[in-house]
């Protein structure tokens, strides 16, 4: 029975110098990886992928936006595959795990099952997405977006770079980069998928959990706030003749500190840009410009405490004028219970430490779960540190996240 | 009697007309002056000033720093002179009548004086200081600091502007702007000097009032605050494990705004410059940067007040590194009872409408200040509005002000 599992077939060491042989292409001198999409590194790391599963006797497939499936045959070839995967594409300061582990693991799922001589019923595929971090190309998870239909297609190929470079121009390399691969349409059937990812947050490090069962992405709403007051001299005018844009800020701010918090400490509210005009030390500036990203799994919450962003503004302005707009708004996700049931056995039934978790930033699974059943596994990352050269994992875990995703993948195959 | 006044002998409309023809000399496109120390504009000031006083028969001296004084002789050439004055460089964008309205006040009192003939035992002068203004060549104030020794002669010639240019390569053109003016040393004893002065703020104005006696000028504690952070995802970092350097900051200033208060409305506070890094909406900011500018022109509350914020700092620090350095301290000046004395009875001897008031800005007359009794008289300007080309003063308030500035000094010089 032992020999059979295919959670005891993954191999640690061979998923382990997969990733350091990936981090090569593209890596910097502090220790990280520079490789956006569609540039000649993630070309590169795409044939680097092609190379190893050829020799597996893997089938390849493209989509017309360079989405690149990797499928190893089940029983009934008709049936709709389980689907693995995340992105090879990274941030220009990025990490040798985010994105890449999910892609590795599940070429590691579809290499264990070879190597044990495995079947299932359904196939199963790994995908790597195009252009999930879209940091040249906004937006980001483009390649999944379109897939299920939430982005469209015609208009992301006229997305443009800070130089005025088109998606449309640089694609075609991208589609070409392995020449065998089968064409692919947008949005073809998958019976589930799931997407192992590092947590990019500290919580599993520090509640020493192996295993994160993600059960969904919470939901973001993003405000703009402009606050107008008047540039006086900072010695000449008094409080009473003031018309404070940072003062009418702060105040606004402390505010939304009272309302915006959580003893669950689930909320996330957080001000991450703040600039002030002309920022002079003794000139009472004239305008402040301040955004809040605000986040939280339950819609409802999302709705009541967002919508009075615009009244603790009004309640705190001091008299001055601003101006509030909501600039981004994610509803939450909430994965599939029967997949994240899976995934939850899996991991207990392998005796890992595992805890829920709800993921705080997002992932492809989003719009995986417009389409299918979806669900996704988190493995800790040190320090909680990501989008950073010094971005590290676990060999150990990355392991254990793969066996859970392996025995998650052929329980639901099987189905 | 009343035609031997000498505040009736000032010309209104003289007066205006020389501030028009002065704004005429680096006018910009917006009604404002582009007048700066050293350049070919702030030249031609000096020798339109010139020529204004030669047709009267006042004498000429300059120093080696470039102050330019004009001097009517009183009965005893002997005695010190009572001196007035301001300076005629502008800010790159300033206004008509900062620094230039007490010059040509100056000027007309002289002139007022030479109209009814009428003798003083003192000689009366009135300067334009070098470099008040400061925005190309640091420190500000320069001129009247180099004359009383509180600033080096030699160490400011070596100070640079951006471009490498320094003081000493641009000062000769100006010593020569007047071929005829007479050498004069640094510190050379003045009985008494008055400044006459736009407030720069928006007291007057708002409690209808001519004529400010200034008592004195508000001292200045400058701090600079560091405080020090770990950039975070604000979507997958709980409260608990974040090192939110904004909110950190947001508490150390909320803290100052409870203890910096006054029910009197005497002290000033403000949080002027405030910078976040990395400044992005979605990562709780690693890093900010802020400074404190804090007057107040009793001694004892800069101390007690001021010496607080290092401690206000560590009890809201909420655990991060912070580092608060003092960047610029500036004792308060109390000018002279008798000088103040004298405006004020002067003012109210004419029934304008008086206050006493506090200088929130620097002004020369505070290094005068160290060697010789010394005081200043504001008038309101529109709005508060200065170091602005929108600043603007009224003809009446310019003549009362020129007013009370002429009874004063006679009255100083006839001591």
């Amino acid at each position: 029975m032992a020999e059979k599992s295919i959670a005891n077939a993954i191999n640690q060491n061979r998923l382990w110098e997969r990733h350091m042989e990936l981090a090569k292409i593209g890596a910097t001198i502090k220790g990280g990886v520079n490789r956006e999409a569609f540039t000649n590194e993630e070309i590169k790391a795409r044939k680097l992928l092609a190379k190893w599963t050829q020799s597996r006797g893997f089938s390849c497939s493209v989509d017309p936006i360079g989405n690149l499936f990797f499928r190893r045959e089940g029983k009934n070839p008709d049936a709709s595959p389980v689907v693995t995967g995340s992105h090879i594409d990274s941030q220009p300061t990025g990490g040798k795990f985010d994105g890449a582990y999910g892609v590795l693991a599940g070429l590691e799922v579809l290499e264990s099952a070879e190597d044990i001589g495995l079947e299932t019923d359904r196939p199963i595929e790994f995908v790597a997405w195009t252009n999930e971090e879209g940091g040249r190309f906004q937006p980001a998870t483009m390649g999944s977006g379109v897939y299920v239909g939430a982005m469209d297609f015609t208009k992301m190929l006229e997305v443009k770079d800070t130089n005025g470079i088109k998606v449309s121009d640089v694609l075609p390399e991208t589609l070409n980069a392995i020449p065998e691969a089968k064409k692919r349409d947008f949005g073809s059937p998958m019976s589930a998928y799931i997407e192992a990812h590092i947590e990019q947050g500290p919580i599993l490090e520090k509640q020493d959990k192996t295993i994160g069962v993600v059960t969904g992405i919470q939901g973001c709403r993003w405000f703009a706030i402009d606050v107008f007051g008047s540039e006086a001299h900072a010695g000449s005018t008094p409080f009473a003749l003031r018309k404070d844009a940072f003062r009418a800020a702060h105040s606004m701010i402390n505010n939304m500190y009272e309302i915006f918090k959580d003893d669950e400490d689930i909320l996330r509210f957080t001000v991450g840009r703040f600039e002030v005009s002309p920022n002079s030390p003794n000139t009472i500036p004239g305008k402040i410009f301040f955004t809040v990203d605000f986040r939280h799994p339950d819609s409802s919450v999302l709705t009541k405490l967002g919508d009075q962003i615009e009244e603790i503004c009004q309640k705190n302005c001091n008299g001055l004028d601003f101006e509030v707009k909501e600039t981004y708004t994610v509803p939450p996700t909430i994965f599939d219970p029967t997949v994240v049931g899976t995934i939850r056995s899996s991991a207990n039934g392998q005796n890992f430490s595992v805890m829920d978790i709800t993921s705080g930033a997002l992932h492809d699974a989003k719009y995986m779960n417009d389409i299918c059943p979806s669900g996704m596994i988190f493995i800790p990352c040190e320090g909680g540190l990501s989008h950073n050269e010094l971005e590290a994992a676990q060999s150990s875990d990355i392991a254990a996240g793969a066996r859970v995703l392996a025995e998650t993948m052929i329980s639901l195959a099987n189905k």
